[in-house]
């Protein structure tokens, strides 16, 4: 992977842009193309367009031959001593001086200590808030749109697991059983992530949620599950190799839901639709979720853009960018950026109400030239 | 769980201690008692002990029923308009004003963006680099004690998985096959990680590591597994629910090892003995440290105690803090600190050589007011 990092030329003012983290933050991993569980350094020199990083002695050999970056230096190269933080900026100033980078801009969340240490150094430290490494992280890579293919064709046999856990399901007191014993959230949830573990991937959460858990869009199901009630699985993991997400939902109900559930599932179904009929390069995330307003509006139903405070209907905003992120730019929502070839997005219109339950579909999909290309593969069928 | 944190107010020359960050930092989790994706605020109120949050509405409802704080607010107490740093910078300062808070003691990682915003608005702002939170949570209270036991017991249950998966084994064409396929690193790790998902833990990584792999204590481990070779199985899970760790390592052969391999089982076995025999109040991290070296100098093999440049023998320190974090305070190291009562540790000698391989053995005890108690209940048994 070799980000175009263009617009990140355009945005400086500064000599560099410094990231002082481990790999757990994604604008590291994507700047750097390196992951290590300690922080480190990466250095985008705005002069050449060239990144390099500074490492530990135990993390050289591999950031050598793993990074994206032009050069990798470590801390011996600037005879650091382990210990003193005075000593960690010392060495940084000095690497910097090497670079000729005397002013820096940095991420929002830049670490504070760092930043005074190399002011005090009279190095012009200036934090952006502008997310512009998020913002170019958006627009994917061919390569990092496989990644998501990828990880979401595991996603779709984690998905196969549970419905057919649901659809193997009989009904004993009201309650759904499989293999003699209740049929639950959580062992749900558990055969998803075995899936899911057996394909090199994780989680770090998954909803299976039932009737008025499912309800709440933020609600991950507990309990038994039980028949003729929505259940909501909306699941989002991510590929133990690339790092990169997937994210998809789908609602079942087992047996004959109410007829509300069921005006509910093809009204979200048409609204999914709309979304994506609306999405091209030059709309906004915010003309898609207007898109999905309409529909749900249309039928009577409330929506935040009709009625802010409603607490039923449609309650959420209608999708998001995804990729080393679970949550990402651009956002499908009110005041959501411009689409842009290489985004990656998903669709996800829903209907809550505790009287009702919740239904909700979502879909992977990557806008291209001409409109967009669903990455979702993947049946809808509501009544099991 | 409720801390002590007198540490802290002794600590503590500025009007009160500001974390913003998500829970995923083990300080604001342990401070707030709270657990959210998104980053929010704690404030320690040096002046009356007390402890405040600021949540957004969405948080609100939870962190009210779950967090440890003795009040929480939320966004919309201080009318924030969402999307504008200035605005957030505006809403922490009146938030801070609201308890008498002028000047702020934070974390070295604090972010730099609202540090600057806060600074702009009068308030004082020094990050501490004294890892005060780290050294008050390496104390643990029972309750967290008895967090750590748990997840020492599904990592016993993760262990015994693959031990079974070993001693079921044979040996085909010089490697080891299970079922009619061949045991691979990636396969018993796998079964591991299930093992642990079953009972609600999880990992971000497994050592299971065979011949040369296992010589360097780094390497997770990759391949086939094969008989008469050392093989270091080391699993460090995390409980899903308390999110406190546990950490176990054991050697196994299944065949007759070398030699060599034997008598360093038993040196370690031994050195693993003069380690615990030495930990108790009062002693220091480097104590334990040096009763290990000690006796693998006594055998004369290198160590780096005794040779800083050796890169076979024993080439790690003894052990670390655990809890929150699977690495915390204290270390059982050259400089490591003092014991006290509440610290749990690991203690894990072993020895390595690419001819060799590696031996480790590893149990996890909690310091107690006469010595320790040892919290890891799994047998020691090399050869299968």
């Amino acid at each position: 992977m070799d980000p175009d990092l263009s617009e990140l030329d355009s945005f400086l003012d500064s000599d560099g842009y410094l990231i002082d983290d481990d790999s757990a933050d994604s604008d590291q991993r994507y700047l750097s193309g390196f992951d290590a569980h300690d922080p480190f350094f990466t250095l985008y020199d705005g002069e050449n367009g060239e990144t390099h990083l500074l490492v530990s002695g135990l993390e050289y050999g591999r950031a050598r031959k793993e990074s994206r970056a032009d050069s990798v230096s470590r801390y011996s190269d600037y005879d650091y001593q382990y210990g003193s933080t005075e000593e960690r900026h010392r060495m940084l100033a000095d690497f910097l001086a090497d670079h000729d980078v005397s002013s820096l801009a940095v991420p929002a969340r830049f670490p504070l200590a760092t930043a005074d240490g190399l002011r005090e150094r009279d190095i012009e430290v200036a934090a952006e808030t502008d997310d512009v490494l998020t913002t170019i992280r958006a627009v994917k890579t061919d390569a990092e749109v496989d990644h998501i293919r990828e990880a979401q064709r595991a996603n779709e046999r984690a998905m196969e697991r549970a419905e057919t856990l649901l659809r193997e399901a009989t009904v004993e007191d009201g309650l759904l059983v499989h293999d003699g014993r209740e049929l639950t959230s959580e062992r749900v949830r558990r055969e998803i992530e075995i899936e899911l573990l057996e394909r090199d991937h994780a989680l770090d959460e998954t909803i299976v949620a039932c009737g008025p858990d499912a309800a709440d869009p933020h609600d991950r199901g507990s309990g038994p599950l039980r028949p003729n009630e929505t259940i909501v699985i909306d699941i989002f993991p991510k590929s133990k190799e690339s790092n990169y997400h997937a994210d998809m939902t789908r609602t079942f109900s087992v047996g004959e839901p109410a007829e509300t559930a069921r005006e509910w599932y093809e009204l979200t179904a048409e609204a999914k639709g709309a979304a994506l009929d609306a999405i091209e390069p030059g709309a906004t995330g915010e003309d898609v979720h207007d898109a999905v307003c309409d529909v749900y509006e249309e039928a009577g139903l409330p929506t935040l853009r009709d009625d802010p405070s409603t607490e039923t209907g449609f309650i959420h905003s209608t999708g998001h960018g995804i990729g080393l992120d679970v949550h990402e730019l651009p956002r499908l929502a009110p005041g959501g950026e411009e689409l842009e070839p290489g985004h990656v997005i998903t669709v996800e219109p829903g209907l809550y109400d505790p009287e009702v339950g919740g239904v909700r579909i979502e879909d992977l999909v990557v806008v291209t030239e001409s409109g967009y290309e669903n990455l979702t593969d993947y049946p809808e069928e509501f009544v099991l």
